[in-house]
């Protein structure tokens, strides 16, 4: 099984307003609700893909149970969430009906305990003994340790089971340093981790800080990868418009499933533009289009070149 | 015991931004999270001022249960709630850190069925039996008939029990045609009922429309009574600044648990405006100061006169 780790899973709301304004009182027309944190994203388009996925991390509160609940009626996916005594954060996105512009809302997420960060340890390290590889997704929560995805990566590494790395600012950066053996990073975070904003040069200085392999998702300019393989541009055939939230969810769905089925880089990486793409044309959030998928597979341009052997 | 009827009970959560930017993305610094609802509200009053208070309404998905936990933490308020289907509303306040303002996001609420309407009138009926008063609060979610509070004052007044309503638009119009024993309407809801932006005038037209008595609570303006002993207006020594939210409620309270005590209807009206103040003065909203409460309680100015016998 593949397994997706979210430290601070989310229970994600998406209202819809007329318009938003400060200090006014608004009734919400539409309320969406469902699991979220980048790991649970990640994994419901594995089970999709048909994939057998496991999720773990944390879970509390009242919140968690809706989490979990909704989690229990997502075909695919098995639930291996630890119990903490705070409560799972909300994050909601407040939409504007004529504009579709939208506002968000982060809860901080609970703050999780010494014992519980230990226990979370413990777990994993049993999960992986049964996992093809796993991915390592989104923020930390108040109180684990900003190196925690640095030692999750060497735990995933000593089990020899392929690691990627999805987060941001210092726990990307002390993360990386423990070689994962794949980080997507987004422009900005690829930014801030290298200082660099050319990305040609900040995938390959990635790469020399530690990460084995790096796929830089650039919005509408597609996945640039820099592997030891080699070096590949894969590029949709036309911008596509829509919600992009989840789309960087679906390409690291993408490559893991791409990534435990063997596929060469070039396919791993259409895959992963195409399910990205098709998640930003989708209407609801962070879900994919399966028909948009299908249709721009082999559409998706890959260009680049294998490095000498 | 006191009857408190809430049909659209909430969870209240209360988010501290540094400053709301639509379209931008917030880190929520400070959540509170309490049972909201106008009826839950007058009860957790009422149960602080020592009085034995049963609520009823609907509850329903994780956010009922979460607002049924906190409930059974709340000393003396018992939870005769019944289920629905569907979800609980949540309520958002969005306060600022700089200025204060709050932006307000209302859920509409489940849609009730009409077995559960029924399921509900039944124990309503049973519960009237127990009770020395009842108030009927706030707004019907969805699936709830507009005449449903006429319908529930004329169970009460046929069961001998008091009856107030709190509510507003077409269901206060109703209600008021089924000759409740007190209504409290603010001065918005009292102008939409009798068409007078003239509080004085509008009283008395909103008792020719039926109501027994009429407290209209007027801001900082206190509260203004038109009863078949007496015209009287309550009014407190200054302007307390705060937060408002749930001031109205606690008149409720004040005017409830006065009518059950049997008071004459200056302690009445002192108690709620009171009451009211020390809600305003407190730092959470819909909570009470006990300290200005007592404080107040004899500085409430109430001037007018009794009606000739």
């Amino acid at each position: 099984m593949i397994l997706t780790v979210t430290l601070n899973t989310a229970l994600d709301l998406t209202y819809r307003v007329r318009t938003l304004t400060p200090h006014a009182s608004h009734r919400v027309s539409e309320v969406i609700e469902r699991p979220g944190g980048k790991g649970l994203n990640v994994a419901r388009v594995l089970a999709a893909l048909g994939h057998e996925v496991t999720v773990t991390g944390f879970t509390g509160g009242a919140t968690g149970r809706a989490v979990q609940d909704q989690l229990a009626t997502a075909s695919g996916v098995t639930d291996a969430l630890l119990p903490v005594s705070g409560a799972t954060r909300r994050t909601i996105a407040v939409v504007d009906e004529r504009t579709g512009d939208t506002t968000q809302l982060n809860e901080p997420g609970p703050v999780v305990t010494p014992p519980e960060w230990s226990a979370f340890q413990e777990a994993y390290e049993d999960l992986l003994a049964s996992a093809d590889a796993v991915a390592l997704c989104g923020s930390l929560p108040p109180g684990v340790p900003v190196g925690a995805y640095a030692g999750l990566v060497r735990t995933a590494r000593a089990a020899g089971v392929p690691v990627l790395l999805d987060t941001s600012g210092e726990p990307l950066r002390r993360g990386v340093a423990a070689r994962p053996d794949l980080i997507k990073p987004n422009a900005d975070e690829l930014a801030e981790l290298t200082g660099s904003h050319e990305p040609q040069r900040a995938t390959q200085d990635a790469r020399r800080r530690g990460a084995h392999a790096v796929v830089a998702s650039l919005g509408t300019g597609g996945l640039l990868a820099a592997t030891p393989e080699g070096r590949w541009r894969a590029t949709p055939p036309a911008r596509l418009h829509g919600n992009p939230t989840g789309a960087g969810d679906s390409a690291v769905a993408g490559l893991l499933s791409g990534l435990v089925e063997h596929l060469p880089w070039p396919d791993r990486l259409a895959r992963a533009a195409a399910l990205s793409a098709a998640t930003v044309a989708a209407p609801a959030a962070g879900e994919f289009d399966r028909g948009v998928y299908e249709e721009l597979l082999d559409r998706i341009a890959v260009t680049g070149e294998v490095n000498a052997a």
